[in-house]
């Protein structure tokens, strides 16, 4: 567990976070247009994007759920399920240890530490971290690329190439967390779409719902979210694409609402 | 093979094809839209639908490939394919004597007989009639419903209960039945989705292209067309969904171009 600064708890208590105590070089602050909430990233490294404000809005969590979030990076997806559901309890997991104090005081920059807990660890791993069956949700944006990245930037690399995880890993660990008819939440790439359906449906991850993600209405899907549930019995349901943008260009409805309200 | 009445081929090759000798009891004519082509049915019996035509315009075929479609009906979609494709052979198996006994017909009432071939027989069988990677392209519109159903129609129940045969015996008899990167072409509903790609990929028929067909944009997919490739490895590309009708009720431009142009 990466640990906090005891100035950004008493600053929480107090009404407002230190984001000049909390902000380290080569770091700028993000809004992230959803109660005040607002994300610490580098500025040259790999940032959040629409996939993850988008598994923010498709997962699903109760008062009484634990939600864990893999690969959780900037943790921007626990913090925006702070703000989308009433779960008391938030985890999420990132392997570099740079990566996951940046999101530890993104988390205290927001004032939930009673609520979101970023883990420094491999989810290869996480039987180390958690017990079994001891969470009802899991959500995972994970790295979409097969095969290894190159580059400069190794938490960027790993962040879009399965250099550390592949799908059958991330599969295997939701598994392992998840209660009986817990589900697990996933952003992909389309062309990937059967490698991951095989993936989890080994895991015994029934892939229950899909959503396809289109830039425009008359292009191919650039996202799918998926909806599996852990020992679920076998029923699709696909539902209605999810548009980014109306044929002119600017925000449909239906992303403005995902976006900023 | 079904036998032809002498009659309708003298009449194909005086230019039009005897209606009145080759309609029984029972039966009607309908206009396929497309070329001149009509197709007889049964008044009161499975007529074909939505499906079979998206099917017909979804399937591609060339010049020098051999065509099987299973559980073929009324014949439709080799019907429509003749006119869709270039393809010199195309072929439709139906387990119903009295049906296959009609698409038969209805291949003479259109002069297809040097295209077309109607084969009654039981596709799970298919090694009996035909050769191992004998075609190169397969097409199937199956039953969707899983399990038996019951009425006093047993060719119409079999037409949408997996009574006579499942998604598995017909992913294997087109793997059988494809030579190697042959492709299949099938139509399902989209809440057996997961069932339906696990048998293709257990078959080896890689699913290569999905395509959900949407009766308006903003509801569920009620059709998902899908493409295999026997020995294919894995990328999936997910097409723009196919959206038959605009907000207003009317057809789209593209389900008129396939309706019909």
């Amino acid at each position: 567990m990466i640990s906090k600064t005891t100035s950004s708890l008493n600053s929480c208590e107090s009404g407002s976070a230190p984001s000049d105590i909390l902000l380290k070089d080569g770091e700028r602050i993000d809004d992230l247009h959803r109660n005040g909430l607002r994300l610490i990233q580098r500025q040259s490294g790999f940032r959040f994007g629409t996939d993850a404000v988008l598994l923010a809005a498709f997962a699903k969590a109760g008062k009484h759920d634990r939600v864990m979030d893999f690969c959780t990076g900037s943790g921007v997806i626990p913090i925006l399920m702070s703000a989308r559901t009433e779960a008391a309890s938030l985890f999420g997991m990132e392997i570099n240890p740079e990566t996951a104090d940046t999101a530890c005081r993104s988390v205290s920059l927001n004032c939930l530490d009673n609520r979101v807990q970023i883990v420094c660890g491999d989810i290869r791993d996480v039987k180390s971290h958690f017990e079994a069956s001891s969470f009802q949700v899991v959500t995972a944006n994970p790295p979409y690329i097969k095969g290894g990245g190159t580059g400069k930037d190794e938490a960027k690399a790993s962040a879009r190439h399965e250099i550390l995880c592949g799908i059958q890993d991330i599969a295997a660990s939701a598994a392992w967390l998840l209660s009986f008819n817990g589900s697990f939440y996933l952003v992909h790439r389309p062309d990937r779409l059967m490698e991951v359906l095989s993936a989890l449906r080994e895991a015994r991850l029934e892939p229950k719902a899909l959503r396809f993600v289109h830039s425009f209405i008359d292009r191919p899907p650039v996202m799918v979210l998926i909806k599996s549930v852990y020992g679920g019995k076998p029923h699709m349901s696909v539902m209605p694409p999810l548009v980014i943008h109306e044929p002119g260009g600017s925000y449909t409805t239906e992303a403005k609402g995902i976006y900023y309200e």
